[in-house]
């Protein structure tokens, strides 16, 4: 019997994630919950999935809209094994006591502390962590680009230190009430919160992370430099590490890929839903190995990378796969993230 | 038997068009031509759209790549009834004579000038025109936005005088060398080339444009003013009016469209392909009729808005469909536009 | 003896009207008011501005910073004849009581509603109005930028009927938290509130105003079209009508000022203090007449352009100047505004 | 009697130097020579600079815009003892000839091959370098912030390795032709070119830096790790380092000094001319040190930075001051850059 689960905000996560969960052979999409009317209701309706009323929202403000709800929240949790939280930051957290009423399993996204459940996860990393546990917390897009790559230097070649320069895109493409317009805005926290967020996976993992904010809404890039222990033979072994990896993307220099707008041009012209690129992308002449240095660029699309991870830790969390690659290889087999 | 379309040029229009052709009934892709190996190529191959090599681009540099290809655009040509030009604009002028020796007919884009075509085109507004000529320039995406919402106040209310403000993209997408980062850029002819461009289609309409630059990449955005003949009772005749008409999205404002990025974050969540909206869009509450006096903002997307009037143009040419409302009919159907 | 004068808020509009009044030989600054130390603060504090604390600010935060200050606004407002209100759009309004309380005569700006003063006021429109006036309001950036451009037009020419798009920037430079990034946003008001803020100076005016927001910060564009009841021959009469009056700046075409990024250029080029332009600024081959229909660009300062206004408004109340062309001679020589 | 000094080319760099150089008390700006008319050319002649037409340009085009000039830069060479090459980037190269004819000394900026000058220079890392020398190369923007801040931690502490993350701005503000609008592009030349530029002056430095281009005109932000090879004991010690030091301006916590726009809003609000930050501007919280370990963000404006520079290089070829320190301080102090 599919697990059967719930969607708890309907922004620029919890929709990937509905759509996601809707194509998996082994769950069930019960319903999503949305606090107001708006163009995203009006998708979730058109796509027909159960459609509640979440937050401080009225069912009478969707009636009077023409979008059809199902009931609030409480009527939404009853039918579900699990609950993805997609609420925004901080919100989640709010929600733990109403999703224990429920005795419902619950994911949390990046946004919300650590402490919020019993695990961080990533599926590249620590897939067994989550393995029947009742809360787990997806790490954010960055974290989550930065803990799948380590899960391939990790393995093969050991990592000494790793130092990255996260240059953050400002806002989400419809997120207009953002800015900067014109502005780069350091994070003066240091480390920022991202090296912590990504020992929570790696506890011993030796992370610095340095955060920039940066007028643009398309993508983060990651200028990684990172020493390793058992260096391969030339930066040719990298590449390869990293091309036999699912949920990575590498580009070729002919491919003119220049930064950001090209990753998403091509995921556009590859009928990628939403022109999302859930894996991470590197480019073939943007990494360097230098002895036991090495140097590579990285760009992570905020809206989407945590999408399957996601999936797989309901997976796990439900003993769905007999383990992480079994996992891994389902999600991105219904997602389309052939390589 | 369908028509055989070539399309050169692999851009944004071209990449465009070759889907929208491939998906037709009456037409088949016989190939497309592209001058230099890209991840637009890797897509065009992915698809299996046969690949021809253009302008000054060299076989080699796409065997160097691994893109297989079957000759140049002489081979391309040979294959075809109809090209469809997609080249950069005024490059598309230059093909004439190669297109004219391989006794092709072709479809020109709004960049060129409108001499380089037998007539001028938008397909709500003078289908009829194009039947059975050998040579049609589709008008570009700012005038199809403007002749499109003409022919549907023209019609049924007269126009005395219309007067747009267009406000322009700088750039498109992945288009990352162009400018301006931070600025606002009056364009100081007067009227812009667009009222003269209208006038191709419709000789008669009394219009003005004025067009200013503003530093984003998603869509056009027209400040109309348009004092009508026999003007209707009221602002929701007007609403009616273009919500009947295919082409038109008209969003409500329970749905909070608040500008050009909800309108392609909806197109995204639409599934539509790359998220494009080829409807001119339309806000319930941007449009206000006071006595003939009717002001409405539309919202132009540069990418994708010409695709299916390239289409209808073929269709005209080959007398495939029967009237202009057939081949919208059939045009939007195959693209998905349903209303 | 001069007019004393104190300014509370010291952002973007407070800071250059106190830098201003220092500047001019009738007016004295005794002091401005600040709510947190910033480098603005120490700005005010290197130039022996008299610094009080206002609002919901601590003389303890200036302190710990090392910025003196001199006491409260209780104490400003002790000094002063008039107050200018820069704070905070409708802030302003809460603080009337604790003026009339210390019995001081104000002027707000345009953020608040017409009805916290006993006029609205530009200086070349309608200085006589606020003769001896108590509270003035001067309008806002935009507004002050069309009513000028009105009197210059209205009493040479008449104005049959004025249609003006606004094209406005999305955020002052240093609003680092004001969004969007990549959008054109339309405001759905229509007229937007330039209108009949307008008519608070100009009741009879007839005029339209649509605006849109985009991401820029450095002046807004007006796109005029204005139909004159008695035009004049040509179009360089209309330049030289805008030539002859105050307070407007026009390029020619040999200056290659391509948009607002030069304007602003040119405004730092010439030493204006923080780059400002006070002017409103034309294209001489942007503006064009045809008849009785005036198209013509404007784009305008809104961190600078009511700044002179400020001070014209005070010479007004305490009746300084013998008429508004003096005010404006004095205002303009103290500002460096020659022609 | 003062050295006369000529500036080639009155663009960004150009304009600045010519003003710098006039507030020398050991200079003389015999003229300044720009290829056509504009306001740049405008403000040139308001200064009284004399002005030459250089490169392609027409005397008949000055003349035809109402702008004196004195001749060509034939005539401008021979009344100069140096030039200050100011020309496009590789442009400088090409003139080399000329120089050489008109017997000038020349000073070229970092755009140009070092190899096109004798040395490559920055003030405070080798002054002594420059002396006597007929041709000297004042490094770029990037590459002056990175060797200032070199020459303070070399000295002091050892450099053992230097990690710099360069995020550049994508244009000057009124250079509207250059994007990208939104966009973060990786420059996947590893190290960039800085790092190399930087060993021009500092041959033992171990040094690599990444670059990536990002949407904004106002600064380049440095995300700087450096390992010292003798720490001092605290970051207050580096702190006090930097202060002491000319060039640099460190803001500290309470000055609300989020990122670029507030850092140019303070120089705009503190009268520079032109809103220009000559110093490097670092953030007391934005530095840190643990262990040998120090990160730091600083900001780079990249208009003006090499300005002081160019001064100081000419008083080295020349002979004007004893020492660096004494150049630097005259420089500075005509410059208004007190501490």
């Amino acid at each position: 019997m599919p697990v059967r689960v719930a969607v708890n905000g309907f922004g620029t996560i919890g929709k990937r994630v509905a759509d996601a969960v809707s194509k998996q052979p082994d769950m069930v999409l019960v319903g999503v919950a949305k606090t107001r009317p708006s163009f995203e209701a009006r998708i979730a309706s058109e796509r027909e999935y159960p459609l509640f009323v979440g937050g401080e929202g009225r069912v009478e403000d969707f009636r009077a809209a023409g979008i059809a709800v199902e009931g609030t929240t409480d009527e939404l949790f009853r039918r579900a094994d699990v609950i993805v939280d997609a609420t925004p930051d901080t919100v989640g957290r709010e929600q733990v006591p109403k999703y224990d009423a429920a005795h419902l399993r619950a994911i949390f996204q990046g946004g919300e502390k650590p402490d919020v459940a019993e695990v961080s996860f990533s599926a590249l990393a620590n897939y067994e962590a989550a393995r029947g546990k009742n809360r787990v917390r997806v790490v954010s897009c960055n974290t989550t680009g930065i803990v799948r790559a380590a899960s391939v230097l990790r393995a093969r070649y050991g990592i000494e230190q790793w130092d990255a320069t996260l240059i953050r895109r400002a806002a989400d493409p419809a997120e207009t009430r953002k800015g900067p317009v014109n502005a780069i805005l350091p994070n003066f926290q240091f480390p920022s919160h991202h090296a912590p967020d990504a020992q929570t996976i790696f506890p011993d993992l030796a992370i610095t992370t340095t955060a920039v904010v940066v007028p643009t809404t398309l993508m983060h890039i990651h200028v990684n430099h990172v020493r390793l222990r058992k260096p391969p033979a030339s930066t040719a072994d990298v590449i390869a590490a990293f091309q036999e990896t699912p949920r990575f993307q590498i580009f070729r220099s002919w491919e003119r890929v220049e930064g950001t707008p090209q990753v998403i041009e091509y995921a556009r012209d590859h009928s990628s839903p939403r022109g999302d690129m859930m894996a991470n992308v590197l480019w073939e002449n943007g990494i360097h190995l230098d002895g036991a240095e090495l140097h590579f660029f990285q760009a992570i699309h905020q809206e989407s990378i945590v999408v399957p991870e996601n999936i797989d830790a309901i997976r796990a969390m439900f003993h769905l796969a007999p383990d992480a690659a079994s996992s891994v290889a389902v999600t991105d087999m219904a997602l389309g993230l052939r390589k």
